[in-house]
């Protein structure tokens, strides 16, 4: 053996987000490990091994496809087609007009209607979306969030029309608005009267719709604006964190609501990574709980979590290559012990996935539950030296972001500081850089790039009558409706708005009304203004 | 927590092998585990972590498709396409003809010449096949047995021609013959002949071609035929254990030998067990090797392998699934730590693969070694309880087979009482059980099936074409060579056949003088017979 073959093909060794790992990890690195303490058996504090003693042993994960794009038409035979595939939860994709609570017909919607997901302006919409799908056999996650109160009235609603009580609904509304000033810049209103939607929506559904949950604190659009691992950990249980002091202060009981809080993360390239990230989750956030909150119900300790396969780790070059890295995300979620998962389909770098393309992404999440029988055993690399060291490391780099951030004043006024986004403005540009450098490749981009190249074909269009058909079916609406009734409600709306009462008994009058989205948000924009975010580089 | 909740979905949770597995592994499971004895740094006996310290810090495995198809023009276009995309090895793929020693207008031939591989039938072939290809820039891995011997000539003979001295070349042939008796049939002789081509070319190859990988131990064929993992990974080490003992009682030392030995694993579906296996292999070699036959080199102990994603895994059905399949078992066999990787196409169940399908095979593993940094650190399971045990569990199911060939009378005795071919066609049955039970699901199969799947375009198929040109061939090469040096030299390697000489240098002076592949394995048809099964059932 020489020596040269022992040489390092690299002076140093890191993956997505850049931490340094070394060669090899062994019993001293987790010597410190307490078995009891810091693991636990699954089902048991602090549930790093997984929230549940059986895990995927007890149920498969729910196999949740984002969807949306078009009218309600359209997402509605899609939802009837991935069912029919086998998906086991619906997740809704709303386009650009409806996530920031502007009708379809508004001039700033225009060319926007149906292209990223599906235009919701009124409970019509709605009622066609979940045509023949009946609301107590399905859980529906819906991701919005300023109009999120909105879209649970909806299906409140639609539930109310089908003879479904409220009590047998499932699903999640995103409605994290901490992350939309962190970092997907969908946010409407300033920080004061958003975090009161948010703490209303939940008080009202603890209170009448138990079962769902009723925010998805999210990791997901702060990890694709290009954060570390440990940023989206960190900045994720920091606003969720921030969630539960809301809700305390507004007067609820810490586990009256906190086992309906979920959670919502990236699944990136860095497997080993990935799966210590959704590890460390659990345990930091059951001890915050625990600890911190002094939440005494287990379930309140418990996180629980969405996860959806990175977007951004998919190439526009060679397409097909993004069925593997889905396929790799998805094992490092389901190995993490995630509740429910997203898989992007290969061709979602390119246009909205084709149906083709959804079903090798949902056939995905089937084989590796059928066939791979890492479903079999719960936690399998637990005790991994490997892995526990990152569990722990990530734990740490997690505390020390809390410090920062509580140095700072806080969650919102670290907003206001534009703290998250310089750092997540950093660990983008570092990423850019070692990109060009080709110190990290990428399959197709900086690496085995294909010359010859040809385009896909086949890609799915929104076509431009669906905006046109939209328009006219919210026109329609405006013009049919009991329009005094519908007045009367957003002027009910209007004055609740102006008190501190619960909102959502009047949304759902509103939208009971047929009142729209854009004029329920219209009401808001006009009681509480805009938020503008500040120039912070 | 409702008792209902933590209900298992199944009595029992097994993968492929039918191993029944526990919900949860914990310390006490690996209590007895002694990491210096047991596991050991990367590089340190017993390597079960890895034959390297730095394994692929230092070097990637070799990224190796087989391939081969048509004649030799055509093969030889796809070694180069397959290099340019970043291939780092070759792997030839020969026709059903070829492995079995008749020339390509033999009347046996007929239908099958370059249908299943490339037809070789005289050096002719070979300087065609590796036209514009440097051997000392490439390592060749071939695929062939009871012919192995001539085509490390045919290599070696090339080698000659382009001025490349035999101690630059880098590759190995398969000449596993034990398991063509238990598993794959591709046999010719009788077992004592076929050993000492085998013992030949060992002691050939170690004198005179000192970086040639002289056997490759193959479980892939084994694993293919129906085996579980324990019985690919017996069996084989079983064979191996018996290829040692016979270069040993042909007089060989056994640190010169053993250090280019070689070995061939299956990466089948089950995700942990395929990891445990390979590192189960690793320590049960370097035991056997040090303990067992006394080998003093460190080399000698050390258990190098090539792997290939499981053919029998892939589906007809929904070929694109079989990309995501294939993803998984690469991952495997990665963190396995094997040497050298194959990942199937996933249009392989249905037809010779596509360059395209091939492409994305090979960037399935680009994507594993760049983009998800499981190649940053050793061994990153090591210390796992579930992975740990399923290696102590693999390791100790071994042994039970290996004192059960020990009291059959060992490795040859056992494949004349049909001892293997029962234990794997047993397994098989099991399985195929289990599939029409629905307890192991098989996605586009028993379980997803799509009613509505439509045929899949742009197979490849090979001309019919390519046939009639290589018989031409190979009559114009019996028409052209010198006849008489060719007899001659066939009338040689007659005689050393029937006396103890090493063969190697008569066959490579047959294949110098352009004596066909067949009319060589003729030759030892005459003076040594032909092996045939009985029936075991």
């Amino acid at each position: 053996m020489s020596v040269k073959e022992w040489k390092e093909r690299k002076e140093r060794f890191a993956g997505v987000s850049d931490r340094e790992v070394k060669g090899v990890y062994r019993p001293s690195d987790v010597a410190d490990l307490d078995y009891e303490r810091d693991l636990g058996d699954p089902g048991e504090y602090p549930y790093t091994r997984g929230i549940h003693p059986t895990m995927y042993r007890g149920r498969l994960w729910t196999m949740r496809q984002f969807a949306g794009f078009g009218t309600a038409e359209q997402t509605n035979r899609r939802f009837h087609y991935l069912l029919e595939q086998g998906q086991t939860g619906l997740s809704v994709a709303f386009d650009m007009p409806t996530l920031l609570g502007y009708d379809s017909d508004h001039p700033f919607a225009n060319g926007e209607v149906g292209k990223l997901g599906v235009a919701v302006d009124s409970l019509r919409d709605f009622e066609i979306l979940f045509e023949g799908i009946p609301l107590n056999k399905v859980s529906t996650s819906m991701t919005i969030n300023p109009p999120a109160s909105i879209m649970l009235c909806m299906y409140l609603a639609v539930a109310d029309q089908q003879g479904v009580s409220w009590d047998q609904l499932s699903g999640t509304i995103q409605n994290d608005i901490l992350k939309d000033y962190i970092a997907q810049k969908t946010y409407i209103y300033p920080p004061e009267p958003s975090l009161r939607l948010i703490t209303d929506t939940i008080a009202f559904a603890t209170k009448h719709v138990p079962k769902w949950n009723t925010i998805s604190i999210s990791g997901y659009h702060i990890r694709e604006a290009g954060a570390t691992a440990a940023q989206e950990l960190a900045f994720t249980l920091a606003d969720g964190m921030y969630y539960v002091e809301a809700a305390m202060r507004a007067g609820l009981d810490v586990d009256d609501f906190a086992p309906r809080l979920s959670f919502f993360f990236d699944v990136h390239n860095d497997f080993f990574e990935e799966i210590a990230k959704f590890r460390a989750a659990r345990r930091i956030w059951a001890r915050v709980m625990r600890e911190k909150f002094g939440a005494k119900n287990p379930r309140s300790w418990m996180l629980r979590t969405h996860a959806q396969t990175a977007g951004v780790s998919l190439t526009a070059q060679q397409p097909l290559n993004n069925a593997v890295r889905v396929a790799l995300q998805a094992l490092a979620a389901v190995l993490g012990g995630v509740q429910s998962l997203h898989t992007n389909s290969y061709d979602e770098a390119l246009a909205l996935p084709t149906e083709e393309a959804v079903k090798i992404a949902l056939r995905t999440q089937q084989i590796i539950a059928a066939e791979t029988g890492v479903a079999n055993v719960v936690d399998p690399l637990g005790g991994s030296y490997y892995v526990e060291t990152l569990t722990n490391r990530l734990e740490e780099e997690a505390y020390a972001y809390f410090e920062r951030i509580e140095a700072l004043g806080g969650v919102v006024a670290a907003i206001q500081q534009g703290f998250f986004q310089r750092e997540i403005a950093d660990a983008a540009y570092r990423f850019q850089r070692r990109l060009a450098k080709g110190d990290y490749q990428v399959v197709g981009v900086n690496a085995y790039v294909d010359p010859d190249e040809k385009p896909v074909e086949n890609l799915l269009k929104v076509d431009l009558e669906a905006q046109r058909r939209q328009i006219e079916r919210t026109r329609q609406i405006r013009l049919t409706r009991d329009q005094k009734k519908a007045e009367a409600a957003l002027e009910e709306l209007r004055r609740a708005s102006l008190s501190s009462e619960n909102l959502l008994p009047y949304i759902l009058q509103c939208v009971k009304a047929y009142c729209t989205e854009g004029e329920i948000c219209h009401v808001w924009r006009e009681v509480w203004g805009e938020y503008r975010e500040e120039a912070v580089y």
